[in-house]
């Protein structure tokens, strides 16, 4: 094995658990980051808590840091739907004992970054790069981008500075690079729900709460201390916007309007919509991943996607899973080689991870309040519980199982084409838990040849 | 009305004439390029020639620059199929006497600047614009990205840099900026056809030659020389491709399969096609295309499209003549509105006229070769010809007529969906110039509701 100097671009999530990976190999590592040490300041009221899955876990098993973040993460079996006018009810997510676990971004990077660097790994914060010499694997850096810089060179460049990455968009002034970004109307803002002076929770903490409003939608994950952080998926402009709501009193009524049950337990909403940023929402997808055996692109850099599926930190870290697989089975002679089959077996997953999620706001902000849809999950839960091995619904594929994405979003497109038919069964509402259904289901399976 | 300081960046083609239309509204015009002045030196050899129809004629003559122009282009009233193992054949574009004009690029844009210099615009060529101030509608030119910079203010800043615009670039960068560039798989090689030695053309000249092969094809455009501009369209990789003919001997093995009638025409094949580039092609959108009242794209950093139906430079100008009208209707009073018109009425257009232009290369490289493509244009042309009012062909549409791009693009689809099942009527060879199809189609026309 040769030792290989290596540099990380971005100290975020999966540029440390990178970092971490690339020690335990004993290649020399260096993250750099135009930001200070978030170890050292507030995290910055922006983010929407991460709900880790299997995908994510697996990747911190698998270098024996799964148990240490599990402390600092709240498992969350079920969806609590918030309707207007109805009574609070669950979705759960899985089987018995499957959950997603809420951990807060900012909580859960500070971790990986001490773990990488206790592994080894040299962090420079406040560095930024201002330039990359692709084919030398040369980095530039400096106070600005018109003053000195410093150059220094590397083996190989990670580029894991996210949805804006710089590496990425020096390879996107190449011929030949496709590339797309494509904002959602609906932008986010982030709020909270305090603890119980107790410490205790104010909600259901084993929930993923859904406050659900057919084109906007209020969502809270729970945290360790108690609290919980939310999160106002909007849009910018139009009827219920941000744009409408810029000062207290427009905020208020539409609060009193659409959420007032939130009322009392988000003492802090007005000063939390003031104070936090409105973020925008993108898609990015792009290909080559790679430039020879110099620069890889992993995590958003190379696939940035809407939140709405959970998957954006569990798709990253998969990267890092299927990289290091690579790795293992090819050994580390040939990058070009490695860096060519790790693009070819992730782009085709993290373009349906990014079709999913972005269909995902629809089921999140207006079906999950529709009785059909109710109806609808019912029937394929009860059919899954009595063949799990015919039907695995889309959602757990996802989210409880390492199958491709891809996998997920073409199986899943065949499921719904059966649901629908299902649907359409005179009288379904009264006839969903018969035998008749579940015959009807069975036949259209041998239909369709659909490969589970 | 108010004088208005505006810069151009960008001398092509678009750039220059949208220097005239502003000149004429007696707006004080600078024009940038980062390039010497064409008109003092070689043109580059990667070049496809322009193709010259109505939406570019009316533009020009709407300036009273058409018949200028008009003498340096060939007019081209039909397709020359050389279709391996046939006879040659034409197809004719539209009715009598319509015809596309080819022009090179070189020449045209020579005479656009100089009569854009004479209407008093300022052009500083080897002047490279690196960075802009949108906001505040400044520009920073230099010698170097990294050296020193010069800054200039204006009220005004258009975009006309091409499908690499460092314009459009700068605007990227902004939140809710959409964006996508994807490259096909095809690129293009100029080469060329030279005049016979007394001046005449060695082929028909009043004609677009294609040599279709399926996957690649060969071009021919004439030119007033009596020389024809070659461009070969292939694949970069696979099986005949740019990447199989890398010395003489594979490049004249491949010619004398798939071109063999063109050997003798074509005495300077290898060194045109070792000293001309191999040249990529994009398709780019983005939206929006301006910022405030400051700064819009124009042509195709707006819009850059792969070149198969002949209407990039058309397009390009249609934007021009689409913002004049608009000044002329509102006046020039409020620009956020009048670049708010603009781009929302030509974000749509430019649109259309990518996926019809990306879908062209089908059809010039493999159906216009395929019998019953051939007769179904037929069955098209003598329908349209009986019952003008009922069916413009989409080739008419997009060509002949001012119709939006949209409009031909929907329209064309209901064509389509409607010839589908015409070719599917038994014994279709034999019976098509019935009255029996004749009326099929009419009823077909009546059932959809299409609206010519």
């Amino acid at each position: 094995m040769q030792t290989k100097n290596i540099a990380i671009i971005g100290s975020g999530l999966v540029g440390s658990l990178l970092a971490l990976y690339l020690r335990k190999r004993e290649y020399t590592v260096t993250v750099f980051d135009r930001r200070p040490d978030i170890r050292t300041i507030e995290f910055s009221g922006r983010s929407i808590n991460l709900a880790m899955s299997v995908r994510g876990w697996k990747t911190l098993d698998k270098i024996g840091i799964g148990d240490e973040v599990r402390k600092l993460a709240i498992p969350m079996n079920k969806r609590t739907m918030h309707v207007t006018g109805e009574p609070i009810y669950h979705q759960y997510y899985g089987k018995d004992g499957e959950a997603i676990s809420s951990i807060p971004r900012g909580i859960l990077n500070k971790k990986m970054i001490t773990l990488a660097e206790e592994a080894g790994a040299v962090f420079r914060f406040n560095e930024k790069v201002w330039d990359i010499n692709l084919p030398e694997a040369k980095i530039y850096t400096g106070e600005t981008e018109r003053g000195e810089w410093k150059e220094y060179k590397y083996d190989m460049i990670f580029g894991c500075d996210g949805a804006f990455s710089r590496v990425r968009h020096k390879m996107q002034r190449r011929s030949r690079f496709n590339y797309s970004q494509k904002f959602l109307d609906t932008g986010y803002k982030e709020l909270g729900i305090p603890a119980n002076t107790d410490g205790t929770h104010k909600l259901d903490k084993n929930s993923l709460h859904i406050w659900p409003r057919g084109k906007f939608m209020l969502i809270a994950l729970p945290n360790l201390d108690g609290s919980f952080t939310c999160t106002l998926f909007m849009p910018h402009e139009g009827d219920s916007s941000f744009e409408k709501l810029t000062n207290d009193e427009a905020v208020m009524q539409f609060w009193k309007q659409y959420f007032p049950d939130t009322i009392a337990i988000m003492p802090t909403l007005l000063e939390d919509f003031k104070s936090n940023p409105t973020s925008a929402l993108v898609t990015m997808k792009c290909y080559p991943w790679t430039y020879w055996d110099k620069v890889a692109l992993v995590g958003d850099s190379a696939h940035a996607i809407v939140p709405f599926y959970g998957q954006g930190m569990n798709a990253g870290f998969e990267d890092i899973s299927i990289l290091d697989e690579i790795i293992e089975n090819e050994g580390d002679k040939n990058w070009e080689e490695i860096f060519e089959m790790y693009q070819k077996s992730r782009k085709p997953n993290a373009d349906a991870i990014a079709e999913l999620s972005y269909r995902n706001f629809i089921e999140m902000s207006s079906k999950t309040a529709d009785p059909e849809f109710i109806l609808r999950k019912r029937i394929e839960k009860q059919f899954s519980q009595k063949y799990p091995d015919k039907w695995l619904p889309l959602y757990s594929r996802v989210t409880f199982s390492r199958r491709p994405y891809s996998e997920a979003l073409n199986i899943g497109d065949q499921q719904a084409a059966i649901m629908d038919k299902v649907m359409k069964l005179d009288d379904i509402e009264n006839i969903w838990d018969t035998e008749q259904v579940e015959h009807y289901i069975l036949g259209l399976l041998e239909d369709k040849k659909v490969i589970q």
